[in-house]
């Protein structure tokens, strides 16, 4: 049950409401974002939700049955639409691009990517600096000073910037540079970190995880939610399975169901789906059509000389391609 | 190695041929389809392959290395049209539509959805007369007599007809009453069902199995190939996997890359590969936009009164919107 | 609802029970085996069973809810045991191990393994002379000729013999030859076979498929027995999985649920379940302790030279030890 | 490349090594753990490595082409023990046990579990204070405070405690109260979380990621170990499959192979590797057979009552039995 308070609820009227939400023996934890103020009560007693409805200080009630609560549509049935500033917003009725190297690597790189996104009018730039990698002794990015490097040349360019963030100890550091965090496959049930994000108040981009379900997805972004931060993005980045054939299987079924699940945008991963440069573009096209807000993709002026996942990186020509491309599609996908 | 011998090849040619690829230790299959004569001959042994290729006889010799032969396009680089007669034809530069219930049930059933059809100007018909049913107490379908009726108003119609066959001895009893054999994803590996129905001579639309890898699929479209019969089409209906909002993964991945791997036409089933009435259209669109020659989808007058795959079956409305609007995207992914 | 009928039940008392089923709304589907005369009648509405156990020829009556009935043992709690004569037994009670080659060769080969399985006390041999294999291309096996050399030297020797049947008309020419039937994995849920074995009254081994569930399993081992045939053993063998460090996962959750939902005896194939002849020996140990009525495995007296899965085939002297320690393994496991 | 290095070398002949380590085009990392120092060297160039390992220092060298290093048995030979104290060892040639509830509820049932171990000689308690939970509502555990009565106890009645830790902050607040970090399998590939408990010198228990493979599994042990700490046990907990009749796929597969991989201890966790408690004992059973070097599963004196996983919790009437079972199953085995 999701109770939304009025804003400046005084303190007496909540306690009065929380004291009738545990009278009838529901655990309600407070949840205060960038937007509202919420109490969500759970609870399995059978009772008059206008009881509660009706008292002082409450805008509104809910029940949402789901295991998730805040982030569903049964609930908030408008999209939500985040805001980057400087007219960039990520949500439905939009379609974003969000495209860069897997990892950050010098300043000429940086100059070179900006370059092509603005000459294709692309804002969002993706690019890590902190990697999680597999084995102990690989590349793990360029760090904070790569992100400040990052940042400096994005914001001279009006480019917003999405990045990584793998524990809770760097979100103080990195998050004045930084539009998006990410969220990535593997810490996709790191519950302590979107804890942290959630009272960091940035907008994050959440990962689904290498074998998530849906349902995992939505409740870790509910994690997020409930510690204050609505500006959540999940992203739908292929899944492990059998298939040799190649790197993930990219699970497009995610997007219209998430879209009917949850009021959040839902962005397509197809660099890291497939895994393999020359369908990514295909997989891109296909997302757009089965309903994503946005597309995030790897690109680079050499991928075959990128310090990492040169093999599912598309080159600027095949880039600018497959921007026109994804705009037409979308283009058609709003007009049905 | 395939070798294409010339049409009318006399036998003390071909036999001189066979005699010096056994000679090189190689081991060969004839074929011989509605389309050409070919050796496929098996071996390790490197040696120059020009002493074959200047055989009388002898058309054309190629090498490939895939565990797949006849229907790689590494050899073939031309694409496999089908033409089902009456200008009917499927592959690629073509899109094909085929629609109809899970089972076929009753004359006038046939007749609401034949009639739906030619309103869209869709001509191929999909319905079940044998079902493949997890249980031995369901409903396994009409039979040949309900093959015969749902022939009868199909040709009356000018409609082509797909439906599934389950084994070798049913080849011969519904082969007149057919255009396109079905082989469902539980017999994707039945490899007597394939061998005969490479000697069938009838177009086959063979389903990636359950968890069948695309090497599975695509070598056992080469058991269909290497019995004489070169018209396949190959269907990606979903994998099985984790998730449990849906019944199954629609592996759209597997769309372009079979495209590359096989001169054979690419169809794709959405109802199956989401199970979910409401994301069929999306998942359909996002096919077309992946590169798929066609669709194939579940339609009923009644999808809840269906007697079977009800939750996945469009009704006539949403079956017409999804039509028009798979022809829409074709057209860009076209114009690409 | 499950109806056991009395033995040499007159028709008119058959015709009378039947007409009272479908009186309640109900389906039946009569079933006569070797062992027994059943009905199962199949429906939603609820009604008291004892309308109809009270009735002339009803020997007992029970519901089971599940979808697969009379291999369930919710009705019989016996567990199945089944003869093969001259003492060998499988079944829960007894530890059964089968053991021999993936493909039968050529004579020599059969006698050096029949020794082998002599001098162990074993009496059940493995051994394919039709092979299911990927590429139309490969070794297919000895075919009949061979089961005939097979069966007649095993006949020589006292060995009972097991191999696969990949197709119905394969069941006629075989089944004087053969002791069981085994059933692939590509062929688990190949109906029509499953029919087919219903009626030949050879006990089956019918092996779990590919990414086949526990529910699949049953329900095909439900329409071998709804066709006439009690004789039923299901096998484990690995299913299909992510992991590339072996060939499947040897899924042994399946060992104990299975001895709870069937009465069926319960298999297992270590050789296909990990690929890898090192570790196949654990991975038998494993299931026996995992309370597996028996055990199928890969052994050649040169595996290195073996036509086929030479790569998870035990020589005689690992064979040997694995035979000793299986037998210990299960003695201690008897004793809780 | 692992050079081991003499204790106690001397800053200089590390820098020649080094430096000359460097001059062959390798990358070198440092490490020093409890037990040794080593220099852990990555690179492409083939050279003769006698050249290094003639330097003054080095006590000895060893190629090792894995992606994983320090713990791959290629290069050490002899399993790892581990020390918990007070005669409390783990690894090969013990069998050890670790029981306890999923999570700890209070002083009491701490109690009750510690007196059912010590009746049956079991040196190690698990049990959770703090806990991932899918849901952020869902009961979180009873953090430190629930930590240090559970020390306390344990204390008192000469018992080990393994329990998770989810984050790097917590590990000083926990360092003091525990004898064993458990890593959990969302937390699996946290590297940030490894790499701190790498240098924080308490014994790990690594559990495989909900699908993670061997090959990662074994690399995330190689953060913690080139961080410092050579003690680590990994664990097998299930993975994630398609499979509905139980919660995990235990894949005791990963046993032997991972046994033959590397060094370190291989424990299995049944309760969560099937997730029924009927199967519990069946499997734990199992894994001893398939070459475990112990369990640990849940156990509760009121499974039915337990605040989480309830479902899967042996009372101690089963968890006697299976003790007792288990250890005859050891002995068993050992006798091989």
């Amino acid at each position: 049950m999701i109770i939304q308070l009025q804003q400046g609820i005084p303190d007496d009227a909540k306690e009065n409401i929380l004291s009738k939400v545990k009278g009838v023996g529901y655990k309600a934890t407070e949840v205060k974002t960038q937007e509202g103020h919420y109490l969500v009560a759970i609870g399995k007693k059978e009772f008059d939700i206008r009881t509660i409805g009706q008292l002082k200080g409450v805008a509104d009630i809910y029940r949402v049955s789901d295991e998730y609560k805040l982030i569903s549509r049964k609930w908030r049935v408008e999209p939500t639409r985040i805001d980057l500033g400087d007219g960039v917003v990520v949500g439905e009725g939009q379609f974003s691009i969000m495209a860069g190297p897997c990892s950050i690597e010098n300043e000429r790189q940086i100059e070179l990517v900006v370059e092509h996104l603005k000459e294709n009018n692309v804002k969002i730039m993706r690019g890590g600096v902190f990697k999680p990698r597999s084995s102990p002794y690989a590349f793990r990015g360029l760090g904070i000073e790569g992100l400040q490097m990052f940042y400096r040349i994005c914001r001279e360019n009006g480019i917003k910037i999405i990045t990584e963030v793998m524990q809770v100890s760097q979100i103080e550091e990195m998050i004045d540079y930084v539009d998006v965090f990410q969220v990535g496959a593997r810490n996709s049930q790191n519950f302590n970190l979107l804890d942290s994000l959630g009272e960091a108040q940035k907008p994050v981009l959440l990962k689904r995880g290498i074998s998530g379900t849906l349902e995992e997805l939505l409740q870790a972004s509910e994690y997020i939610f409930s510690n204050g931060n609505e500006k959540i993005m999940l992203c739908e980045r292929g899944i492990r399975g059998y298939e040799k054939a190649y790197r993930n299987i990219l699970d497009l079924n995610a997007v219209p169901v998430l879209k009917e699940k949850t009021h959040l945008p839902v962005i397509v991963d197809p660099s890291h789906g497939i895994g393999l440069r020359d369908y990514v573009a295909d997989m891109a096209l296909a997302a757009v059509m089965a309903g994503a807000d946005g597309v995030i993709y790897e690109t680079h002026q050499k991928p075959e000389e990128a310090f990492s996942d040169g093999q599912q990186t598309l080159n600027f020509k095949e880039s600018e391609r497959l921007i026109r491309r994804m705009r037409q599609a979308y283009e058609l996908r709003e007009s049905f």
